[in-house]
């Protein structure tokens, strides 16, 4: 008879986005002739760069011919990419980082979810709270977080409040931490660390060896000073942090799929016996075992991102991001409304008025301004009260949004 | 202290494919003008179907346009594709799969390695031997195998052995099995179970409540009748078996990356208490959660594949290597050699000669004929003794390989 894995029974049915579309849906039905505006769920809307469009073109059709047909990739991605990131992300920052410390991948997302198997059941997980959903539901399918309680947290798990009353710094942890879930810029709160708060963290997994998980795939909307685009540029990070990138929300490839992680060779998970095993080779053997690479026409079109010619589309594209970003950070502060986020990142992040909770607010943006965004408390405890938008909306739907909210929500 | 997961560190350090690359590279360095020809990996080396490259051209273009940009796909693949797939994959065999049964991915083998991820660590899982490392090597990362043995076996692994001794037919296993994994067309015998047979496994599942892990890649290459292209082709599969599919081998998209895996609604998977869990709805939120879908432009290519002329296209190719396939056959017969598969699959399967083993025959082949092919005993005990070689190189370094063997295996 063959057995569930029971760790999977304990995940509620409905991912965070799945609700929010079942929710719109109703809304719809019911008023099919609202126009309703989405700043919910963080997917972007501007075209590719031009320079990936050409190179996948190009890409197209090498495999259209004989003598340039690609068939499997490597497993970790091609040099061609690698040579790039490694240049353009690291080197132009001081970092170095070799060649087979780059994993090529289809998503930051796919990343963040498997390296949890490299670990065992027993290191105890600490994550920022609220915090994007994949770092602990991939932990509960694993069995490493204990059983869920009344209060909305696993009892295995360590969660780190994230609010305004703490500024959304997080505090090291009382209880020893072995694996450090980071993302910053911060999804879903829109805020950064300075290089001297991220550096507290590294000293702390430097001497209880621990490793910090490290997202930073909101990177490329950094526009302050002071505010690390790796974790690299901290001293000793080699030693404990992983780190993950996507072109997603730096190039738009959200459809096209294409993100990397670097695992530097000083990095080591330790077995019951005390020996130090390199992560660095364990990632490679289980992305040989359990992945073919990403698509050749892909990694084509993101090694495009890194000429010249891609820097400066990508820059312009994020710079109308960020315009929308600020666009909705003022026209919220103008109505006397908590605002965070929404300079080094995409995201909006408002403290909700009135003492309704994440989805009362939810409903009545929904139902009153016709706009969608994501209820705080969907990203965790610490998130009630809260609401996130998202500025990959259009330049005129923004602008819009934000009349309606001067409508909907005067203080 | 950041623990290891120490299943992991079960797994010998070097994946097949890499030992034998490890072994051509110093032929190569100690012979450098040595004419080599690669029969060993699996890989197609003839380009995409042109209705594929047009399809992929339009889809870039579309991701460059704002009024035809894509962002996040759906995790589980466009209706676009999916509608094909089904219609006709399936129905023009009479087959009824519904929409939310078909699951896109970037590759058999990631859907092959991760499926376990569902089941419980108490199943006993049961392999055809020789088998596609992935199945087995996968599961010893999650725990599910025991300890390896002096017989290179693990010990809660069943190895059901398939040789020419049963005409590589197998046997239906004397204990009980939760997990069967079956691949037919098989890799690497490239031999093949008739509906008759596939049926005695899926009433044995039926029985015993067990699950089919039915791997077709290689369907498309079936030239004989009675063959099952789909296990869904048996009466009561869909109870019992779920099954994965590429456009590796059918398309020549190994580096393009796209396959599908049908999970019907009827398949279930027990918890201790007894309840019975529907595994297609747990595939759903595994995706969702680990996972972003296929790029959109591969899946516009893949779509292709399945109009009027993309079936012709694929069908030449195929028979382009399936002719590959016939050349190496009877080479070797006139030679008085025993060999296996080559008429429904891409894979020769050859019985060595003179006793020597896998390995053995390996070197020999490597140094005196300058051929590269994969040691039968990589893929499993029961493999030792016979040697893979793919159809899958040009025609005229296929008819070079025989003319050596022809100079180099005279028995």
């Amino acid at each position: 008879m063959a057995q569930v894995n029971e760790n999977h029974l304990k995940l509620s049915g409905n991912y965070l986005f799945a609700e929010i579309g079942k929710r719109v849906t109703a809304f719809k039905t019911a008023n099919p002739k609202a126009d309703v505006i989405r700043l919910g769920i963080g997917d972007v809307t501007k075209p590719l760069p031009k320079v990936s469009i050409e190179a996948m073109h190009k890409a197209v059709d090498e495999m259209g011919c004989e003598a340039t047909f690609r068939g499997y990739p490597e497993y970790e991605g091609y040099d061609f990419l690698i040579e790039r990131i490694i240049e353009v992300d690291y080197n132009k920052r001081g970092i170095t980082i070799d060649k087979d410390e780059v994993f090529v991948s289809d998503g930051a997302k796919s990343d963040t979810a498997n390296i949890q198997e490299l670990f065992g059941l027993d290191n105890v997980i600490a994550v920022t709270d609220p915090v994007y959903p994949v770092y602990v539901d991939t932990n509960v399918m694993a069995g490493k977080t204990g059983s869920y309680g009344a209060d909305g947290k696993w009892s295995n798990v360590l969660y780190i409040p994230c609010t305004a009353e703490n500024k959304f710094i997080p505090e090291l942890p009382k209880r020893k931490a072995d694996l450090i879930y980071l993302c910053f810029p911060n999804n879903p709160t829109g805020t950064t660390l300075t290089k001297g708060e991220l550096k507290k963290w590294v000293d702390y997994a430097q001497q209880n060896k621990s490793i910090i998980l490290f997202d930073s795939a909101y990177e490329a909307y950094i526009s302050e000073e002071d505010i690390p685009h790796s974790i690299y540029e901290i001293e000793g990070a080699r030693e404990v942090a992983i780190e993950f990138r996507s072109f997603s929300k730096t190039a738009g490839f959200t459809g096209t799929r294409c993100a990397y992680t670097i695992i530097p060779k000083e990095l080591a998970a330790y077995s019951a016996s005390g020996e130090a095993n390199n992560l660095n080779r364990m990632w490679y053997r289980r992305q040989a075992t359990k992945f073919n690479g990403v698509s050749y026409i892909v990694q084509r079109g993101a090694e495009a991102v890194f000429s010249q010619e891609g820097q400066k589309q990508v820059e312009e594209t994020i710079g109308y991001y960020m315009s929308n970003a600020k666009i909705i950070r003022e026209g919220l502060l103008s109505l006397g409304i908590q605002v965070f986020g929404g300079v080094n990142a995409p995201y909006i992040w408002i403290k909700i008025p009135k003492n309704l909770d994440s989805w009362g607010f939810f409903d009545k943006l929904l139902y009153e301004a016709n706009v969608v965004g994501t209820p705080g408390v969907g990203f965790g405890p610490s998130g009630q009260g809260y609401f996130r938008l998202t500025a990959f909306g259009s330049r005129e739907s923004t602008q819009e949004a934000v009349e309606r909210f001067k409508t909907h929500l005067k203080q």
